[in-house]
C-alpha cells in the first residue's frame, strides 16, 4: 500500500468494510484476534511520529503480530548508513511487512520494488499518506453511508501536505468532489493538475462543503518569509466558532492531528459535535489493521486464507 | 488509583494481599498469566522514569495485557499538544487503563474525572506516588505481618516528596506512627498539617523506629541556595553505619531507588543485612499486578471476573 | 554465554548446529515457537546499538519469552547509578537472563558472577562479542560444511575489536587458521599472543585466505592522530574490486555491519556473489535463538526440558 493515486474504486471499498469489521474488535473486552500470530510487522521511521507508529503497533498487536520498532535517531543510519542498507538487513530477519515513513517522496515505493516484503507508506515527503486517506474516507462513510455527490474540502498547506494529497486521489475515486483553499504559497495555482477546485480563502468554501478538513499547521514554518504569523493565519484560514456558523448544518470538521488549537482550528470547533477528529484516530487503527490483514492475511499479496 | 488519601484499610488491605498472591507468578518459571489477555495498558509518561515504567510494564505482561508506551519526548506534546488533547487521542485508541506520570499534581485526577479509562497515578508533581507507598506497606507487613503500632520513619526531601505524601496517608491509615526529619527547606513546620511527628534530625529518629525510608536526594538540587552540599547532606541526613548501630536492632532501611551511594545512604547500608531495598524492587512488580487486576479484572471498577 | 575464550569444540557445535534447526523457524509463515512462554529476557545496553538489540529482540520473540529494554540514556544510571546497582534492581524484577553491552571488558562477567540468572554478552569493551563470532562460524559452516583446515582473514582495526577477538577464538578452536592486517596502530605485534598470523597489508592476504572478514572502520576516529583518512584507509585496507579479483575464486567476503561502503569494502563488493553479508544478519537471529535456547531451555543452565 504506497498510494492511492490510480487505486480503484472496489479495492477502496474492500478496505473500508474490511476496516469497518476490524473496527469490532476494539469494542470487545478481549481486544485481540490469532489472524496474524506469529507475523513481524516491522516500523521504520525516520520521521518522528509517536501517533501514527502507535497506530500501526496497536493495528498489528490486536492481530496479534510481533511488531519491531527500528528507531532511526539511535539507529546505524546516525553512522552513516543508507536507506537500502538498512531495508536489506531488515529483509534478513524476515519480515512480513514493513512500515515507513521517510522524508522522500518514492522511499517506500523503492523498498516494494527492491523487496519481497509488503510494504505500507507512512508517509514520505510531499507524497502520499494513504493509510490517514482511508481513515478519513471510512469516518465520512460512517456518517453519510457514501461520499458520491458529496463536498469535501481541505484547508491549509495543501501544497505540501501528503494527507492533502493521498485524500484527493482517494476522494474522487469514491465519487466525491474535492475544494481546496490555502495561503498563496501553500495552494498554487498548479495544484488544478490535480481533480480539484481552488478557492482563495476558507469564507469562499465554507457554505458549499459537506465535510471541512483542515490541516494541521507546521508552527515552525510560521512568520517564517513565505507564511504568515499564527495570528494572521487564524484570521485568515482557521475554522472558527463564527465560520462554523456559515458553514451547512450537518457539516463535519475534521483534522489528521495533533491540533493547533487556536491556529487553524478553533478550541469549541474542534470540540463541538460537529467534530469528528476523535472519530478520525479510532479508524486509524481499523483502517491499519485491514491493510495488515490484506497485505498479510487472504487479501492479495498475501499466501493463503488458512487463519482467517 | 490516583492517591491514598482518604483510601480505607480495608481497601489498602485487600490490595496487599492480592499484591502478596500475584508475587508468586514471579516466582515461577513460567511467569504469566492469561487474566488480563488482549486488554491495553498505555503508559503516559512525562518524566523519565525508567524504573516505574518499566515495573508497570512487566505487570503488564505477566498480566498477559498488551502495553503501548507513549514516549513524550519524541511525541505530540513536544509539538505543543495539550495534556487533554493527548489523552483525548489514548481514549480514541480505546485503551483499558492509562498508567499516568505528570510533573503537575492533580493531572491524573484530572484524566480520571474526563475519561472512562481507569487511571493510576505514577507520581504527579510533589502530590501522590501510591503505588510506591503500597509497594513499601507490603514490604513492611510481609516483615511485621501488621503496621499497627510500629512506627516508620522519612527522612530527606519529605516537603517535595510524593513518595513521602503517598506513604503517610497509608502507613497511618494502616495504624503505624510516622516520624519526618530533613534538612529545614525540606521538612518545613506545615508539614504538621499532616499526621505526623517532626524531628529536626535524624538522630532524633534513630533509636524510635522500627523502618527508616531514606529519600532520594536530587543531586541537582544539592549545592543550591536551599540546600546543602551532598558531603553535609551524608553528615547530617545519611545513614550510615554509625547511625544504624544506634538503631533498634530489627530496624527496616528502606530507600525508593536508584540510590546515591555515600549521600542519603552508606554502601553497606544500602547492601547490609537490615536493607529491604530489592524488596520494594519485586514487590513493586506485584503491586502494580495487584492495582492492575483490581481495576481491569475482577476489582471495583473492573466489568467481571469471567477470565479471573 | 560471556565470550569464546576457552569454550570447548564440542560446546560451539552444539550451539551451530541448534542455530541451524532454530533458522527454520524463521521461514515458517508463523514464525514463533512456545519455548520460552513467560520467561524473562532483559536487554540492558549501555552502547547504542539498533541492530544486536534488535536481533535478540527478535530470537526472544521468536521464542515466545517476554522481552524489557532497559534504556541507558533514560534510565537511572544518567542519574549517576552504579552497573552492580541498576544489575540488583534488574535481578529483583525476576528476570530468566541479561543480554548486556558495556563500554568495559569484563563487565558481562562481574554480573554473572555475582547474580543468578543468565548472562549473555553482547558486546563488552575491546573483550569479546561472542554471538557475532557464533553467527559468523554458522555462516562459513553452511558453506563449507566444516572450519577444518580453512583459512580465515580479518582486516581492519583488529586490535580494538571484540569481533575480531571473539571469532579468533572461535575460528582457532574449531580447526581455521586466522590472519589479520591492518594499520600499524590497528593490528600490533602484541597481537602475535592470540593465535594468528599478522600480515602488514591486505595484499598479502587476498591470496591466501577462504573467507575474509572486513571490519567496520570508526569513521570519527580516522582522520585523528593515529589512523589515515576514510580515503587512505580504502586505499591501503579496503577490499574493493580490484582486490577482489585477486582473491580465490570462491572467497567469501564477510562483514558484521553496519557497512561503510567505500571505505573499508566497495559497494560492489558488499553486493556481490562472494558476499555473506546478508546471511549473516539471518544466521544472527538463529544464534540469539540458539543461545537463549540452551541457557533458558534444556541446556546447560536451564532448569529442566519440559517445554522444548
Amino acid at each position: 500500500m504506497l498510494g492511492l493515486r490510480g487505486v480503484s474504486r472496489a479495492e477502496i471499498e474492500v478496505l473500508l468494510s474490511t476496516a469497518a469489521r476490524m473496527r469490532q474488535v476494539g469494542e470487545r473486552r478481549i481486544k485481540k484476534v490469532p489472524t496474524l500470530r506469529g507475523r513481524l510487522v516491522v516500523s521504520l521511521f525516520f520521521e518522528n511520529s509517536t501517533r501514527t507508529r502507535n497506530s500501526f503497533e496497536l493495528a498489528a498487536k490486536r492481530l496479534s503480530a510481533d511488531t519491531l520498532n527500528f528507531s532511526v535517531s539511535t539507529s546505524s543510519t546516525a553512522k552513516g548508513e543508507t536507506l537500502m542498507d538498512t531495508a536489506r538487513n531488515i529483509h534478513a530477519m524476515q519480515p512480513d511487512c514493513i512500515v515507513i515513513r521517510h522524508g522522500f517522496a518514492g522511499a517506500p515505493t523503492l523498498l516494494a520494488r527492491c523487496f519481497p516484503f509488503s510494504v505500507i507508506n507512512a508517509g514520505d515527503g510531499i507524497n502520499e499518506h494513504p493509510s490517514q486517506a482511508l481513515l478519513d474516507m471510512l469516518t465520512l462513510c460512517d456518517r453519510w453511508g457514501s461520499l458520491d455527490g458529496r463536498t469535501v474540502a481541505i484547508v491549509g498547506d495543501v501544497q505540501h501536505s501528503r494527507v492533502a494529497r493521498s485524500n484527493i486521489f482517494g476522494l474522487t475515486t469514491m465519487g466525491a468532489r474535492v475544494l481546496v483553499a490555502g495561503p498563496g504559497t501553500m495552494c498554487r495555482r498548479e495544484l488544478s493538475g490535480l481533480p480539484v477546485e481552488r478557492r482563495h480563502t476558507i469564507d469562499e468554501i465554507v457554505g458549499e462543503a459537506d465535510a471541512i478538513m483542515m490541516l494541521r499547521i507546521q508552527r515552525e514554518r510560521l512568520g517564517k518569509a513565505m507564511l504568515p504569523s499564527a495570528r494572521e493565519y487564524a484570521a485568515f484560514y482557521g475554522l472558527d466558532l463564527d465560520r462554523l456558523e456559515r458553514c451547512r448544518p450537518e457539516v463535519l470538521v475534521m483534522h489528521p492531528g495533533p491540533i493547533n488549537r487556536g491556529v487553524e482550528i478553533g478550541a469549541e470547533v474542534a470540540d463541538g459535535a460537529q467534530s469528528v477528529i476523535l472519530d478520525q484516530v479510532t479508524n486509524g487503527i481499523a483502517v491499519r489493521m485491514a491493510l495488515l490483514y490484506h497485505l498479510l492475511g487472504t487479501g492479495p499479496g498475501g499466501e493463503s486464507g488458512e487463519e482467517s
